[in-house]
């Protein structure tokens, strides 16, 4: 059993080609959940929609997220309620698009959650009903919410950040609330102690892996394997694969480089991947603390991807 | 100022022949709310949506509920649910078609109503959007919820009755959950103490009318104005007019007929308008305690509609 802890994209772009290696069955991906929001009364869980689409080769391939062939009817019909909404609400937003087809997976998961189901069962089940067979687990089935503070300005939810903002204002510190409170699912707990190995995907470190790390225990549970556990670099040639990791872990005082996550893996995982163009700063994240294990890490075709899942495996000790 | 009570599709068509004789901003409708509904942990309110989109023109013509040119994108993608759904569970229904344009009023609703506005703050809000100038209120703000037992069978759902089992199940109990512990809204009194005139639309007497009676009150304060009050029998020649009335009164023990609705109504209001295919019942009418006052009542043209709405305000002692 393969283990893998990520984001969104980075994690199902990773698990993409994992599939080419290891068999579904094989293979529990644990996935943030700390971006989840509600909206018009609806429980959106971004990250784990993103990894069951891209799984089910249902992703819009363009836009990255969402659905192939997908309507906005609701979403347009929704601008009329601009105009008669008091000052003071938030209802009727439409800075986030929920296309026509992507909100029955979010009505399910509303009536689901409202049934009592907890969020790992709901996305076990959304999973099966896009053919998904890898197991895909919930960080956690308690409310943890990522939290921006935007500087100067004040703090925002991780979605008015990352989505109505365009995560393109400065940030200056990020919290996860409800993370003291909220504890690993016990099948996350169970995936991760029993795993041959564990292979943390090329997720943000700081938005996406960090709401698994505020969670009592997971810090020390991957310590006591590091040996197993290897990390893919999300950060090539000190850029961001995609998203704001670059941006923010510069604003937040980490080093934008292989180097920076080397420091924040550390403790956690034995060897980060990183691409050829950052071959030269291999000393520097052995000195962090990490081996470095150069591979192609953007993964533009399926041998690349192919190619980086089996070393990120071959990295945390896994015979495949 | 006049003020009509009633449900959905007859109270929207008998507040349209109404707006050709009465200026809008001199009419008030309030509502019925027991056939609310959450579905996908939205709120919806099928009678309020029904008379805002045809006050607005934006109904569709030929079904009669919901939106003009609307596609169904949202409720086809659903249907993939049903395969994973656990037994014991109802989420992802599709048995109770939302449209995609429709969604977005519902997404509204659901938002408002969780930052704390009131039904009635919402409909306001939802009848501006949409261009609707009379007032619209709710009849109550709190939730109640009519409940139908099926002979032999139990206890379901105003909607599942309704909508699920296409109203073609035998009825043997109505009643009306909630009602004991909600008021009328103060505006939904105060719309009945001031009006020169109150209607009674032609709706379903025992479920769109009837839970309106079951609310402490209504039926005292209709009552002490009774001379002012009339309604428009849903009964024509024995049969409904839409909907399942004329079965429904037939199996909970009252004559399907304009008889059986004067019965019904001669303790809240003074006039009952029958059709001229009634005319040789209105003996039986004015012996239940109603006067007869017979004019076409079914709302097939716009000049019928007006004239319907003429009589029905005469017979209430307004100079219109």
């Amino acid at each position: 059993m393969i283990t893998v802890l990520g984001g969104g994209v980075g994690a199902a772009r990773y698990l993409r080609g994992l599939l080419q290696v290891v068999p579904a069955a094989e293979v529990t991906a644990i996935i943030n959940t700390a971006d989840d929001t509600v909206l018009h009364g609806l429980s959106i869980s971004p990250d784990i929609d993103t990894v069951i689409y891209t799984l089910a080769g249902a992703i819009d391939p363009d836009r990255g997220w969402g659905l192939r062939n997908e309507t906005w009817r609701a979403m347009e019909a929704l601008g009329r309620f601009a105009g008669v909404r008091p000052s003071g609400s938030s209802a009727a937003p439409t800075w986030f698009n929920l296309g026509d087809q992507d909100l029955a997976t979010h009505f399910y998961r509303t009536a689901r959650l409202g049934e009592g189901a907890t969020l790992t069962e709901v996305t076990a089940e959304i999973a099966r009903a896009f053919g998904v067979e890898i197991t895909l687990l919930a960080m956690t089935d308690q409310r943890v919410a990522t939290r921006i503070t935007v500087r100067g300005e004040g703090e925002i939810s991780f979605q008015e950040y990352f989505v109505e903002r365009r995560h393109s204002v400065p940030v200056s510190a990020v919290r996860f609330a409800g993370a003291n409170d909220a504890t690993m699912t016990a099948a996350a707990v169970r995936a991760l102690t029993v795993a041959e190995a564990v292979v943390i995907a090329p997720s943000n470190p700081l938005v996406s892996i960090g709401p698994f790390r505020a969670l009592a225990g997971l810090d020390e549970l991957l310590a006591a394997r590091r040996d197993t556990v290897s990390a893919v670099s999300p950060i090539v040639g000190g850029a961001a694969l995609k998203g704001p990791a670059d941006r923010m872990m510069d604003e937040l005082g980490f080093e934008s480089s292989v180097v920076g996550v080397a420091r924040l893996y550390a403790p956690i995982a034995s060897a980060l991947l990183i691409d050829p163009v950052d071959a030269h700063l291999a000393d520097q994240v052995e000195a962090a603390g990490m081996r470095a294990v150069v591979v192609p890490s953007i993964m533009s075709t399926p041998e690349i991807s192919a190619a980086l899942a089996r070393a990120s495996l071959a990295a945390a000790g896994a015979r495949r």
